[in-house]
C-alpha cells in the first residue's frame, strides 16, 4: 500500500519521545512511522531536520472588531499564513459575543470571514460579553454541544468586562456543559483608577500603559477568578500571565486540589515594560495588557514553562499597523495611553523565540517544547486529532531546520502588521516546512498551498477539564 | 497631695508587664503608681484582684438603623451599660453614612442619640456607603480632622457594598489624611450568587446563611481588600476574619512589607457553623457574618491571636431580639436566611470568654490579653489617653476577680437583646469593677454610674496607621 | 520487509499520546507504527488491549546480603520473574559497596549473581557506603564512565548512612561525571535516639517502627539532602517520599531552582502505619522504611504524583520472608521493632496498584501511568533505548487488559516472599503479555521464556541531569 | 517617705506605653512613678530625655578561651564597661563547658573571673560542648535549677559542636527542667567541605569568610535545629539569624505550630560580606559567624524585627583585638580565612545603631526598641525583675538623648578591642546615663560608679518557654 507522503529521514519528537524514523501520510492522516514504508506519490527529504506536530496558537485574535474606528491588522488569510510560516497548523481565534445579537448570528459572521481563506486549520473559542438569559440557558450550551467547547471571559475592557456574578454564571454553564473557561485576568475597577490619576497628573505617554495595571491589577484578578471557580468548582485557564505573583496564586489553588491551568506568552519572555518607553510614539508597539515587566519576571515565566505552571504558550496575537490612523497610531492613542489599542503581532515568531530560546539556550527540552507549542494546546482545548505524531492522528507537521539561524525583521514575516516587536532577535531554529493535514502548505520556506488549504475543526471537550487530564 | 481615688492592693497588668501596686487617680488620669501612695477620697482594695486597662471594643454596633423594619437591640444607653458591666470603658459603634444626606448630618444624628446615655466612653467610626464628590474632597477629610480617624467600608450588603473603584477612592483619602480604613471583606457578587442558587434549591433554613459564603469568599475578598490597600500604598485594618484562608492573606501581604492589620471576635473562637443548624428558627440566633466556621479555624483564630496576624480582639455586638418580628424572628427572616439580620449580641461577654480561654486555658499570657483587649485597639485607633496604666492615662480601669467562675447566661447580661448566642459557657475571671476616667460605674458588680457617665471622645490618627507603629 | 513479531490491533500509549496500530517488531526493536504492516512471524492479537511500554521499576533490591543473617526473599531469577509477571521489562537494583572491598569487585559479584537468570532487563545502580579516596577518586568515576550513572546515599541504616562531608564528597564527584545521586532522606541521629526511648520504655512491638521514625526525621534528612545538594549544585532524586513535608521540601526547593527530583511508591498510597499494628508479629509484614502513614498522606502522595513533585513511581521491593526465621521473624526481629529487616515486596504489584488506583479512579490519565510507571524511569536513569513505544526504540512491552478484575493475593504472585502486604486489594486492569526486547516473555499469563531473557544494559547519564531535561 | 533617687521630668517607654512621669527608685527597686513623688537622695534632670528600661545584651562574650593563643579582648572589667556606656544594665555572657572538666567547677571560674570587676549585671547561659551522661543526669539539671536557665549548643565549630544525637539528648533535659535552649545553627561538614575545596583553590582571604558559609548553610542547620526540637516538642532560640532563608524556617515552624524564637544582630543589619573584602588583612575585622550577608538580607532582618520574626536583638559581642598576634592578626589567620578567630565587638555599639536606624528611621516604634533591647530578653531567659520600668522592677535604666548625633568611632568605646566594625557610622540618639539597681553607673557620660556595682543574677525560667508566654 502507498502513502500521499511520506517524509523521511528525521527526527521526529512528540511531548514524550524523540527518534528517527520516516512518516507516512495518507488521507490527510499519520498513517505510518517507520523504515522503508514503500511508495509515496510525494517524499520530502528531511534528513538532519526536526519532524514536530505543527505548531497550535491556542491564543490568536483576527478580524476582531476593534472600536473607535480600529482596524485590526490580519485577516484570516494574512494571519493564517503568517501562523503556517510560523510552523503552525492550527490557530484558535475568538469570536467575540456583540452585546444584543444573538451569538451563533455573530459566530456564523466569523465563520464567513474565515471560509475559504485559511491556510491553517482554525478553531474558535468564543468569548462572552453578556450572559443573558438566552446565552447562558440556550445559546452557549448549544455551540458547547456543537463543538465550541471553550470560551473566554475578560475582567477588564470597557464593553467586556463581566461582573463577578456574571463570572459565576458562565461558570456555572462551564461546570454542567464540560466547556473549558478562559479568563483575561487584569481588574477593571484597579485599571479605571489609575489609569484617571495618571492623565490627571499629565502621565499619557505610552510607557505609562504599564503603570496603570501593575502586577497587584493581575495577582488580584488572577486569585479572584481562581476564587469564583473554586466556588463553583470548574476547571478554569488563566490566559497570557506576565509574572511570578499571579503564577503563585495558580500554584496556590493547585496545592488546595483545583483545577487551574495557565499560558504564558512570548512577549513575557524577551519584552519588559521598558520597551515602551521609546522615542515619540514608538513605545506603542509594544502596548498590550497584561504588560511586559521585567527581567525577574520573564525569569519567573521561564520557571514556569519548566515546572509545569504552565501548561501552553501562546502568541495572543493581536495585530495592529503601527504607521496608521487606524491602529497603534491613531488619533486618540497619540493624546494618551488609554487609548492605544492594545495588542501586538506574534502568530508567526511565537515558536522560533520559544525553540531558540527554550530549546537552543538548555532552558526547556525538545519534548516540552513540543508539548508547549502543540500538545498540551490540543489536550486543553480538544482538539483530538491534532498535536502530535502518531499513527491516526491529523497530518499536521512542521520540520524545523535546527540550526538555521535567522535575525527576525518585519521584513520576514508574512502577518498583516507593519512592524513586529521582536524585531532584532536572533534566533537558531527555524520552521521550514508546514503540513497541514497531509498539504504541504510551506515547503522550504515557499507557500504552495492555496487560501482554503486550512479549514474549521469543531472540538471535543478539554482534557483537562475531565476528571483525569 | 491626696487622691480622688485609690485602688489598692491589687496585681497591675500592661500589655508588657505584670506588677504589683498601688494605683492613684485623680481628676480623672492615672496620676501615681506605687506603695503608701497618701491620701484618697476613695480607696478599693484590689487584693487578689487583677487591675487592668478597662476593654476597648473597637467595633460595636449600636442604634443604626438596619432597614426592612428591622430594629437594633441596643440603644446607647442599654449597650454602653452591657459594655460597662463586661469590663470596658471605651466602645467605637459605627456612624453609617446614609446615602443622599450630608455626611455630617447624619453623624450629628448619631450624637445625639448618645449624648447623655452613654456609661463608657464611645467614639464613632464613620461608615462610608456613597463615596460622592462632596464626601472625598470635602467631608470625609474635614470629619477626620475632627477626629472620627478611622473609617469602615463594606465589600458586601445591599445598598453599603461598595465598588472596587469606590474602595481605590476611600483609600485614597485615607492616604491622604492618615485615616485608617477598616474593611468588611466578604465578596458580595458571590453571596448572592450562591444565595440565589440556595434559594432556587428550597434551602432556605438558618443554616445556609453559612453555606451561602464560605470561606473562598471571604478569602477572595480579603485578598482584593488588600490588593486595593497595595495599589493606593495605605494601610488597611481586616475585621472580623473567621478562618485561616483568610489569615494568610494578612500574613502574605505583611511578608510583602505591607500595612495590614486584623481582628477577629469570639463568635470565632467558641462558635461553628453547626450552632446556625437549630430546632425551627433557633439557628438565627446565630447568624452573623462572616459566619462561625468549624473547629479548625476556631484553632487558626486562636493561632492568630498567639502569633501576630491580629492586632484586636472585638465583639462587633450587632444585637437584634431573637423573639421579635423587628429582630431575628421578622416576617421575611422566617422565610429565608437572606433575610434575618446579620449579627450578635457579645459585648458583655467578649472579655470573659477571651480571659477565660484565653488566660485561663494557657493560650496566651495576661499581658497578651490587655493587648488585645485594650492597648492595641487604642493604638490602632488613636486612642492616645487610653488603653494601658500608665502615669497621665485616662484612669479607665477594669478589675478583675481572676477566681470568680461564672456560666454565662441570658439573665446575668445586661444588652437589649433576649438571649445570647454564648449561653452556658462557663468561664472562670470575670470583671467585678469598671472605672472611666476615675469614676467608678460599676462597682463590685453593682451600678454606680449615672447615664451619661461617658462621653464621646475625638481620636488622634492611628499610630500603627504612621510610618513606625 | 517482514517482522518478528506484529502486536495487532491494540490501543497504544506514550507518555503523551494515545492510539490505535499495530506494532512491527523486528531484531528486537519497535520497527514500525501503523496498520497493514505485512508479514510477521509471529503474531499477537492485541484487541481490546492496552499496547504500553513494559514497566521499568527503577528501585528493587535483589540478593542483597542484609546482615545478621538475614536472607532477601528473591534472587534474580525469582525477583525478576515477578516482575515480568507485573508487567515489567526492566527492574534497577542496587550493588551495595561492601566496605573494605574494592567497588568493582563487588559489582562483579553481582552481576555473577544475575548472569543468566534474569526474566527481564536489569541495569544495577550503586550504593556508595564508604567513600574512600580510592572509590571518589578512581572507582566511582570509572563505573560511572562504564554506565552504571546513578548512585543512591543513605542518611540512615547502621553501616551505611553517610555523614553530612562524605555525602558532599560524592555529590561532588557526581557534579563532576554527570550522575545522578539518589537519597534515601531520614535522619540517623533521631531515629536512634529515638529508638533507644521507645525501647526504654518498653514499646517493642512492630507498630513502633513508625512512631521511631515520624515525618519530621524524614522531612529533616529531605531538606538536608537537599541543602547538601545544592551547595555543591547537581541534581539530587529523593527516593520513596513518603508525605506531604518532604514533598514540600522537594516543591520548595524547585521554586528556588534546583534539579530536585522524587519518587514515591504503592506503599505511601495504599497502606498506613495502622497496618503495623497487627495480631502478634503479623505488623512486621509492613515493616519498611520510611513507614507508611496516614490517610493524608496518601492523598498527598496521590497529589504529588498528578502535579508533578514525582517523577517515578517504583516499588522499593524489598523482599523478606514473614514466617522465616532468616526473614522478618528472625530472632532478633522478636525482641523489637530494631531488628526486623526493612522491606516489603512488591515489583509484581505496582503497576496493577497505580494503574486501578489512579487511572482506573481517574486520578491520573493513561499518559500520566506510562510516564510515572516507565518513561519517566528511563530519562531519569539513561535508559535511552527504553521507556516507550517508538520506533527504534528496545521492543519492551506489556499488553494490558483494562477490564481483567483480579484480587491481589499471595497465590498469584511470583516473588519469593511468603506474604503480600497487598493481600486483598481487588485492582481492575492487569498486565498479561510483557514482552522484552521482543521475546515474548509472559504470554496471556503464562510464562514463555527461559532465564537469561534478560540481560544487564549499560546506561547514558539522565536526561533529568543535563541542563535542559 | 523619701526616695534614694528621683530620675525627674523625662519621658519613659516601656515595651508598650510612652509617657511622662518622675521614676522614684529606693533599694534598688522601682518604687514609684508619678508626679511630686517628693523628697530624694539624688534627682537626675531627665527634661527632653527617654528614660528606657536598660538595655540586656543576652548574647555576648566576655574572657572565653579561645584556643590556639587566641585571646579575648574583654574581662568581665572592659566589657561590662562597654556595655554599661552603651546603655546596658545586664550582660549574659556564656560559660562553655570544657571537654572533661565538671560543668560546675568551669562556671566557678568564670565567676572568679567576675566576681568584683563588673560594672553591669551578669547572668550566665552555658554552654554544652560534652553531653556526658553526668552531665545530662546531674550537672546540667542541677545548674538549671540553680538559675542558669538556658544553655547554647553548637552545630559548627571544631570542638564545640553537637551531632545530632547529642542535640535531641540535651533537649530532652531542657524538656524535662524547663530550661531554654540556644543554637548557634550552621552546618559543620559543609563549612568543613567548603573550606577545604576554597583553601585547595588557594582562596585563603578573609574574604572567602563568607564563601566558606554561605546561606543554605545556615538555613539547613536552622531547619535541622527546628527538627530536632520538634522531635522532643520543646522550645528552641535560634541566635544570630543572618538572612530572609533562615528566617523563614523559624516562620514555617511556628505556624506548625512550634515554639522557636529568634535572635537578630547589628552585624546583620548594617554590615554586608562585602566588608571581609578589605585591603590586606582589614577584613578580618568583620569576620564573623554566620557571616554579613548582603542588603537584601538586612532588609530581611530589618522585618524580621518590625514583624516579630525575632524576639531579641543582641550584639554577640565576641571581642578581639585586630593589631596583634593573639587576637585577628594571628599568625595562622594570616594563612587562610580559616583561622581567624570568629566574632566581632558590638556591645557597646548595638543599642545606638538600633536607636538610630530603627527608631530614627521610622522603621520600629520606641516601644518595640524597649521590647527588643530590654524586655523581651528578661522574659526570654527568665530576668523576672529586669528589663522594664515597673513598680517593683530593679532600677535598670538607662537615660537617652534621642537628639544627640555621634559619629561612632574606636576612640569613643571603652571595650577591649583596638577597633570597632561600625567605624564611621552616624548615629542620633545616645545612651548618656546609666543606672544599675539604682546605683548610678555611668552619668552624662561620666563613670562613676567603682567595679562590682554589678552583679550575677540567677534566673527563673523563661516566659516563652511556658505554654503561655
Amino acid at each position: 500500500m502507498s502513502y500521499d507522503l511520506i517524509i523521511a529521514g528525521g527526527t521526529v519528537a512528540t511531548a514524550s519521545d524523540t527518534f528517527n524514523c520516516d512518516v507516512g501520510i495518507r488521507e490527510g492522516r499519520i498513517a505510518a512511522l517507520g523504515h522503508d514504508l514503500g511508495a509515496a506519490d510525494r517524499r520530502i527529504d528531511a534528513s538532519g531536520k526536526l519532524v514536530l506536530p505543527g505548531g497550535i496558537d491556542s491564543h490568536v485574535h483576527i478580524s476582531q472588531p476593534s472600536g473607535e474606528g480600529i482596524v485590526m491588522a490580519d485577516d484570516f488569510a494574512s494571519g493564517t499564513l503568517s501562523a503556517a510560516f510560523g510552523g503552525n497548523t492550527t490557530v484558535m481565534p475568538f469570536c467575540v459575543q456583540e452585546k444584543g445579537t444573538p451569538l451563533r448570528r455573530t459566530l456564523r459572521e466569523y465563520h464567513a470571514k474565515a471560509e475559504g481563506c485559511c491556510y491553517t486549520d482554525v478553531s474558535f473559542h468564543l468569548v462572552i460579553s453578556e450572559p443573558s438569559e438566552q446565552v447562558l440557558g440556550q445559546d452557549l450550551p448549544a455551540l458547547i454541544e456543537d463543538g465550541y467547547t471553550s470560551f473566554k471571559v475578560f475582567m477588564t475592557y470597557e464593553g467586556l468586562a463581566l461582573a463577578d456574578y456574571e463570572m459565576l454564571q458562565v461558570m456555572s454553564v462551564a461546570r454542567e456543559t464540560g466547556a473549558l473557561v478562559m479568563v483575561h485576568a487584569e481588574n477593571y475597577d484597579a485599571i479605571r483608577f489609575l489609569t484617571q490619576r495618571l492623565e490627571q497628573g499629565g502621565k499619557i505617554a505610552p510607557k505609562f500603559h504599564g503603570t496603570s495595571r501593575p502586577i497587584p491589577v493581575e495577582r488580584e484578578a488572577t486569585h479572584r477568578a481562581i476564587s469564583l471557580a473554586e466556588l463553583i468548582d470548574v476547571p478554569v485557564m488563566i490566559v497570557h500571565v506576565s509574572n511570578r505573583e499571579a503564577m503563585e496564586e495558580i500554584a496556590r489553588a493547585r496545592s488546595r486540589g483545583l483545577k487551574v491551568y495557565g499560558e504564558t506568552c512570548p512577549q513575557y519572555l524577551v519584552l519588559t515594560e521598558a520597551d515602551m518607553d521609546g522615542l515619540n510614539m514608538e513605545g506603542t508597539k509594544y502596548v498590550c495588557s497584561p504588560p511586559p515587566r521585567d527581567h525577574a519576571s520573564q525569569a519567573a515565566c521561564w520557571e514556569g514553562l519548566q515546572n509545569g505552571v504552565f501548561q501552553t504558550f501562546s502568541s495572543d496575537h493581536c495585530p495592529f499597523r503601527y504607521d496608521d490612523p487606524a491602529g497603534k497610531l491613531n488619533p486618540k492613542g497619540r493624546t494618551s495611553f488609554r487609548w492605544v489599542p492594545n495588542g501586538i503581532p506574534g502568530v508567526e515568531t511565537r515558536l522560533p523565540i520559544l525553540f531558540s530560546e527554550g530549546v537552543g539556550k538548555g532552558r526547556i527540552s525538545l519534548n516540552q517544547f513540543v508539548a508547549l507549542s502543540a500538545t498540551n494546546h490540543a489536550k486543553m482545548y480538544g482538539l483530538t486529532k491534532k498535536g502530535s505524531i502518531a499513527v491516526g492522528m491529523d497530518a499536521d507537521i512542521a520540520i524545523w531546520d535546527p540550526e538555521r539561524e535567522v535575525t527576525i525583521g518585519q521584513s520576514l514575516l508574512h502577518h498583516g502588521s507593519d512592524y513586529t516587536p521582536y524585531e532584532g532577535i536572533a534566533v537558531r531554529g527555524w520552521p521550514v516546512t508546514t503540513i497541514v493535514r497531509g498539504q504541504v502548505v510551506v515547503c522550504d520556506g515557499v507557500l504552495e498551498a492555496r487560501p482554503g488549504a486550512g479549514r474549521h475543526v469543531a472540538r471535543d471537550r478539554s482534557a483537562f477539564a475531565r476528571p483525569a487530564g
